[in-house]
């Protein structure tokens, strides 16, 4: 891919897409589907796993419920707990690190749309909590379902952070947030050169009729550029399929610093897709058109943190 | 495409391609090419065209030479000035606006890569000076052909600012600028409906040895990503073929809210695309997902502003 570079320092990752995950299936039967597929990941010689956001469980945003009946279902007390800790043991075995996503409880009350990264070692050394919350937080009776992310989620008070791990340094993010560039030129501005992310994209729009094409390009967009114009290597991978009548999308991918998909799923079932990635490939990037030292002009950004809405021209 | 407004608002944009434009060529030449694209645009209902970046002449920043002979030969003094007048005279007499890259040098003696909106009165609505310029100001001579934007230009002073013309709220860029989504964003919390730019596109990387093919791709998917990420319209007018020997890209395009490609060029000479395009088609995104006033988390923003260059993980 065009790389002059003398030395490349490659890396072992794992995309694991999940089919769908239905009320009635319990953790236990969740985590085995994940021990699974890090099992298929390591013999293909992947050192990380990405797994989806809210991996745990179905997509329970869609379902009008309680705060308190949604915590008391979904939502994990503790992280690793009993349920989760043999996919902990098991990666610690084998050696892979993974990311993944979950709805967090917290001592004190509060909730989150979270992930986390695991090193090779059995480690959290990684925490981030959802940013961009999509959906709304009031019942749409006349949706054919709900997106109650603004209801059951606190917006994440931990900021786009990056973290060193397996000699990688990675950033992470959820879902929606990869739609929006900030997420992703905040990481890079602390030399990320690896975001990883899940999703749960709902195949229909509630909020309008976009066609259903349409939420699979937007989805690969997205990604493609955001790598691109960061130099940086893009993974995500999406929970899908049919969850008890409620179709979401698949096309979970490993995306390289140019912009190009590099390893795509093909299913809407659990799904393990690997890439050997180079992490310099972006170097070239980011010592040239995207070096940021050179090229960027931040007095002429400032109406990104000095709005938050979208106002009147500027005199 | 998915609209459910009641209403639509039609407005009728070309995108003008230009094949090359050599060393000999004069600006009268030139400016009857540009005239003849005008004419094509508005037999077909355009009611704004969107020409290349420093139309007027070659893409002289390939060339080494001294700041004080490209000034002479290739920047304009005045805006109109009576080579260029013709073009202003039948835009007015037709009605029909349009966006133009030229090379600027002040009365003060400073030398900008500039654009212009002209509206349909032909009044010069907006001016735009190149923020993210490329390249470099040494003399490479181990490269093919240099790319000398910051040798010949300073980094515009203007902002990224936008413009009520023909009804339309647009703002510009230039070229590189499109790479950056600092850019489109700046523009979108300006309410942007429709931005518009220039470009001149080396088809080979002095830089490194990139796959040519990835010069187009880049180009497009930073140009799609871009106008969904803010529900805007994007069109993009490259100068291109082989200018004197050096081959620059085509493809040129217009690009709707949703990341689709709605027309684009199919050659590498003068040639001009149109669309109808309907500037409500964005509303659904700039009021769900992408309504910013409820999603976006500019204290989470900070480091975009607070840094030039990529450095440490922010503890």
């Amino acid at each position: 891919m065009g790389t002059d570079m003398s030395t490349s320092r490659k890396f072992g990752l794992a995309v694991a897409q999940m089919g769908p995950v239905h009320l009635q299936d319990d953790r236990a039967s969740v985590v085995r589907r994940l021990i699974d597929m890090l099992r298929q990941a390591h013999a293909r010689q992947a050192r990380m796993v990405v797994f989806p956001e809210l991996a745990l469980t179905t997509f329970f945003p869609r379902y009008w419920m309680e705060k308190t009946e949604a915590e008391a279902r979904f939502f994990e007390h503790a992280m690793p707990n009993p349920d989760v800790q043999p996919l902990f043991d098991e990666a610690r075995r084998l050696g892979v690190g993974f990311y993944l996503g979950y709805a967090e409880l917290t001592p004190e009350g509060r909730a989150f749309n979270t992930a986390i990264i695991v090193d090779d070692k059995g480690n959290i050394v990684g925490k981030y909590r959802k940013i961009h919350l999509p959906g709304h937080d009031d019942h749409k009776t006349e949706a054919p379902f709900q997106h109650l992310e603004k209801k059951f989620f606190e917006v994440g008070d931990l900021g786009f952070r990056v973290f060193d791990a397996m000699d990688v340094r990675m950033g992470m993010c959820l879902c929606n947030d990869r739609r929006w560039p900030e997420t992703y030129r905040v990481m890079a501005l602390q030399s990320a050169e690896l975001v990883v992310l899940g999703y749960n994209t709902p195949s229909v729009n509630i909020h309008w009729n976009e066609p259903v094409h349409l939420r699979t390009t937007t989805h690969l967009i997205s990604l493609q550029a955001n790598a691109y114009q960061n130099g940086i290597w893009v993974a995500a991978a999406g929970k899908c399929g049919s969850e008890d009548g409620h179709h979401m999308i698949g096309s979970s991918v490993i995306v390289a610093p140019t912009g190009e998909i590099v390893a795509r799923t093909s299913g809407e079932e659990d799904e393990v897709i690997v890439a050997d990635i180079d992490l310099t490939l972006g170097e070239n990037l980011r010592q040239h058109v995207f070096n940021f030292a050179k090229h960027r002009s931040p007095e002429h950004y400032r109406l990104i943190v000095e709005r938050t809405g979208a106002g009147e021209p500027v005199a």
